[in-house]
């Protein structure tokens, strides 16, 4: 007769050896939380390991995700598509099993690794489930019906993200949501006493969660009673604080810091083996171990079972239930194409003159009724952000089946909770907050685009001209810096027309995230022809040419275009040859074939300035050593828009001067 | 009889008037606040508003910076050189009183607005002054010896940075510090009922502060108590939560969220005027409220006993005297700069390979020894990031007098407390995590930069060569954000060497915060002759020459200086004449005079590549169009780090080829 705590130790040794055979991670997380995972795997994890995409499966997000191995051996016991050589390969090239859980292993839900972030991912994935379920689920019919649960350590506690998901987790009476803490007074650096001395059940209480402060982490019964009470509380988020032993098992480091982020050792392998009465080898799991783990067929009948009703739902609520299914795959409405060209046309004749960021809430009056799967929000700027919208109904606990969320001042809770969004399915996220600070949640944005994610940040008071707030809130480093993380889509439009286009290529892009930046100022509307608009969406275009072949190129984004238009405009008065590109896009400029790009920056035309109302240096891709940059290596002032931009030399006068200085 | 009302509301009518003028701003804190920052101010705060920089003040530090005015107020009623003219000119070009307040004007003791750094800062100086004092005070002479105040709002409390910091406060027991909470439940959004709901006093008392849940923040007596009792609490930091209406006094307005952001109105300032009794025009405060206010006579005499207590100081310990005024005004040790150069030249003799993390240990062994006002830290991960050396010793509550900080896994918190630190004066910063993760505490690098404040980020496993720990963990486009952000100095030393001159640099330079990006990885020691060591200190220097003039030249940093050479010297055996030059800080090296820059890199040679395990487009900068980089516009991979740099293309045999495309 198998003992759980047999089950356990299948993770515990999967775990060991796999560290150290790659002579590197992390095996006292999964040690430690072995029988939590045990218990929670075998006992309550509604999943289906033949299809890790099961729509109303439920999730799983290991926040504390250097403790991989505790997660590819679920994967591989319950029989997810994770082979005992993938195991083996841990930590090497191209394998499934990388140092940290990578989205793409199946049955990862997210990638995690930078602490709290997964905790935060599992709060917006229990939104999504939450709002989904308001809006979709019919009598009886519960189409939209899981668990969140998450694994957190006490690093992910101390980080700042835990404070402002869990604020806001029990403010939205998450009662789906399910956190397991691993409290086992170890960090990196050692015992906790010495710089974590929070009582954190009383702090989860303060936020609203249910929580559980002592749980024996590593007795069955335990564990098990205080899931089963968690899951029975509906109107508060859980906290199951478990006491564990770090490296439980291995008889002289259990307990250590030492076995949190380095190989055990042969000799402390063994002996482990021995005092865990595990006498299998490395990468060996007896046949009885693994059929008691195996969840083939328990999840393929649960995944039935669920098939089944929503035949029912579908017969019923045919209409609802394709365009479930339409939201869940990530597919757009029939007719997306006609509707948003549409849209864009209306921009185009309206030929308006405003800040890009009303621009944006216009595009979003326009988008959203298109989309009800566009789930805003702010960081509590909505009104300065203008991401509510003429459809806008906010989401709270009382009122689920909104789809804007007031994440209050949080920019990393907003960022990593829209990436939880995203990975749910069902949902497409934008939220709002000034481009400074996506300083704060930096690390989300990143991680939305390592995972592609479909995210849209919107970025308003985009540069210098936001004027009064001064240089805390105005952003100089920023467009270039998001602009060089991989995988991000940057669009900096300059009027109502190519704000329009960008957000379009926003809402396609799933192949990661998107930043708009959007002017507080208002901009003037650049009048274009068919043809100028056609390029728009390649991200950079001829806005405004010269006659003859153009002796000097001026580059510009957003709120300098009209800048760049004025110069032009004086300089060709004056006898010169200029073009002017705007490029709103560089990210979609960079993607176009060579002939394209050529055709806009031939390489002959080495006179070349660029401005922009940011960091200069960027845009030396563009213009070259030859070319002269209008720009920023400095921070802003506090002042009226238009005495900051003087102050700061970015005036026509500026580009007229300088664009002589190349020729 | 002037009530203390009545001098609240000139800080109130300033507030209104200023902001109604500027025609933008937020009025509605000031008015919120001002009874509890007149008790403060007038009652308990011991300040010298003659001389902004006495040592032993107490400082003070709106968090919710937003309401500047209410401080511009303050400094200007209480005598500090702000006058009626500076407040008229609020939120105009190079006034004093800039949109959120700004290090440089008279009083103010840091920048803020992006919320919740604030509090961090004053964590920061609540430290320093528990260092210094545990350091310096002698029986009966409290050199040090002041308190910490700090004004925070709903948004710092919201934000994830607040917990981090006022965890490590309670763990610290700081009880010097004390916070007054403006509980006024509005945030820009509206009534925070639908996003924050924590019970603030539970979660507070929950990182071991000493809590008054409930003070009503309009009533003088209640609001002195609070602030009596918290002053005599010694082992907790103090949360004062104070009740207050956002805009008190606005009859129509009070208790809205309209007042928080804009100028209420010449009809509602009217209306105030008459509410409040208040009969004076805009900018006029009767003398008799002056004369309540100026605080500049018991300034004087506070200060005036401070120095006597000094004196006597000094004449019972006169080394330790000159050694504390040295560290509070900033000043190196007479024998820094040769003993510095000494061990500078043991660094050259060693020639050893070593992870530059490892070289940067060495380093703090060294300098450390000689300049004791250097405090370290890491964000839990101590011995990843090499910050302990051998002088180091904990700061903990019962050891005050450590100079070594384990700040938990807190990098946002890490950093804005470090800005805090060296805001007050006597340490030298220094804290450590992966250059990754600078993404958590990205905004507070930021406004180190825009203080210009001596701060030192130590940022090891600075690339894909960190290997199996993956992509969430390699920093790609690190490196140029911070490049790109102004007042950073960025060092990436690729040997102990260089290592050894960017520490210096990093110490002496007084005009900003400084990154230094380490290794995990063992490098290998270049060997240089004396005119090449000479020019290390410039940022970018020729590591090795072709002997007649070169035809290309190849532009490495950190790790990938030895691929460089490497690269070099196949292709000089192939008959090539090719220039390596090491660029480890290209912050200094374009501070260098343009001979220098042009003797590096001759315009003329325009076949140029750059190499690093970073961001591609940077380098734009220095290679032109014409050029190419081996760089990355990806994502890493978990892997053993040659396999990553194999599979990523950074290799000697791509330099070659590439190198050869140039030509």
């Amino acid at each position: 007769m198998l003992a759980r705590r047999d089950l356990a130790n299948a993770i515990r040794f999967l775990s060991m050896d796999a560290v150290q055979k790659a002579d590197s991670g992390h095996p006292g997380m999964p040690m430690g939380m072995a029988d939590i995972a045990e218990v929670l795997w075998n006992d309550f994890l509604r999943h289906n390991p033949t299809n890790p995409h099961w729509i109303n499966r439920d999730r799983f997000v290991l926040s504390n995700g250097h403790g991989a191995m505790l997660l590819y051996s679920l994967l591989h016991l319950t029989g997810y598509d994770l082979t005992i050589e993938d195991i083996k390969r841990f930590r090497q090239l191209h394998s499934k099993t990388p140092g940290h859980p990578e989205l793409g292993t199946p049955g990862v839900e997210t990638t995690t690794g930078p602490l709290g972030q997964g905790l935060a991912n599992a709060v917006g994935m229990a939104i999504a489930e939450k709002n989904l379920a308001a809006l979709f689920n019919r009598r009886e019919l519960d189409i939209m019906d899981h668990y969140t649960y998450a694994f957190v350590g006490d690093g992910c506690l101390m980080e700042g993200l835990s404070h402002e998901v869990a604020s806001l987790a029990g403010t939205l009476q998450l009662g789906k949501l399910i956190v397991l803490y691993d409290d086992n007074h170890i960090s990196i650096d050692g015992n906790t006493r010495g710089w974590f001395t929070d009582n954190t059940p009383e702090r989860f209480e303060a936020y609203g969660w249910h929580v559980m402060p002592c749980v024996d982490g590593h007795d069955a019964k335990s564990i098990s009673v205080a899931i089963e009470e968690a899951r029975d509380v509906n109107n508060k988020p859980s906290l199951i604080c478990c006491q564990t032993k770090i490296g439980f098992g291995a008889p002289n480091l259990a307990g250590n810091a030492k076995t949190h982020g380095s190989p055990l050792g042969d000799a402390e392998i063994a002996a482990t083996r021995q005092a865990l009465g595990w006498e299998y080898p490395p990468f060996f799991i007896p046949v009885e171990i693994y059929n008691a783990w195996n969840a083939k067929k328990l999840g393929e009948r649960l995944e039935t079972e669920w098939q089944e009703k929503f035949k029912k739902y579908r017969r019923a609520n045919p209409i609802l239930a394709e365009e479930f299914l339409r939201r869940m795959n990530g597919q757009f409405p029939k007719d997306w194409e006609r509707k948003s060209k549409a849209f864009i046309q209306t921009t185009i004749e309206k030929n308006q003159s405003m800040a890009t960021r009303k621009a944006s809430e216009m595009c979003l009056d326009g988008y959203a009724a298109l989309l009800p799967e566009l789930t805003g929000g702010s960081a509590d700027l909505t009104h300065s952000n203008n991401t509510w919208h003429a459809q806008s109904k906010s989401f709270t606990a009382a009122q689920p089946d909104g789809n804007y969320i007031h994440y209050g001042v949080r920019e990393f809770g907003m960022f990593a909770i829209m990436n939880g969004l995203a990975l749910h399915g069902g949902i497409i996220p934008y939220g709002g907050t000034f481009l400074t600070f996506v300083d704060y949640g930096r690390n989300a944005v990143r991680l939305a685009a390592l995972m592609k994610q479909r995210v849209i940040f919107v970025l308003t008071h985009d540069s210098i001209g936001l004027g009064e707030d001064g240089p805390t809130h105005q952003p100089i480093e920023h467009a270039a810096m998001l602009r060089l993380t991989p995988n991000v889509t940057v669009w900096r439009p300059g009027d109502l027309i190519e704000t329009a286009i960008a957000w379009k290529s926003a809402l396609e892009n799933q192949q990661g995230p998107t930043c708009l930046l959007l002017s507080r100022q208002n901009l003037p509307t650049e009048r274009r022809d068919l043809k100028t608009l056609a390029h728009i969406h390649k991200g950079g275009y001829i806005l405004q040419d010269s006659l003859k072949k153009p002796q000097a190129i001026i580059i510009a984004t957003g709120s300098e275009v009209s800048l760049a238009l004025q110069a032009a405009n004086k300089l060709t008065a004056q006898g010169y040859l200029i073009r002017v590109v705007s490029m709103p896009s560089t990210t979609l400029f960079d993607q176009q074939d060579a002939s394209y790009k050529e055709s806009v920056l031939p390489a002959k035309v080495t006179a070349r300035i660029a401005i922009e109302a940011g960091a200069a240096d960027f845009w030396y891709k563009y213009v070259g050593l030859q070319g002269k940059i209008v720009g920023l290596n400095r921070y802003g002032e506090s002042a009226p828009y238009q005495d900051v931009y003087a102050a700061l030399g970015l005036t026509v006068e500026q580009i007229e001067k300088t664009l002589k200085s190349v020729l």
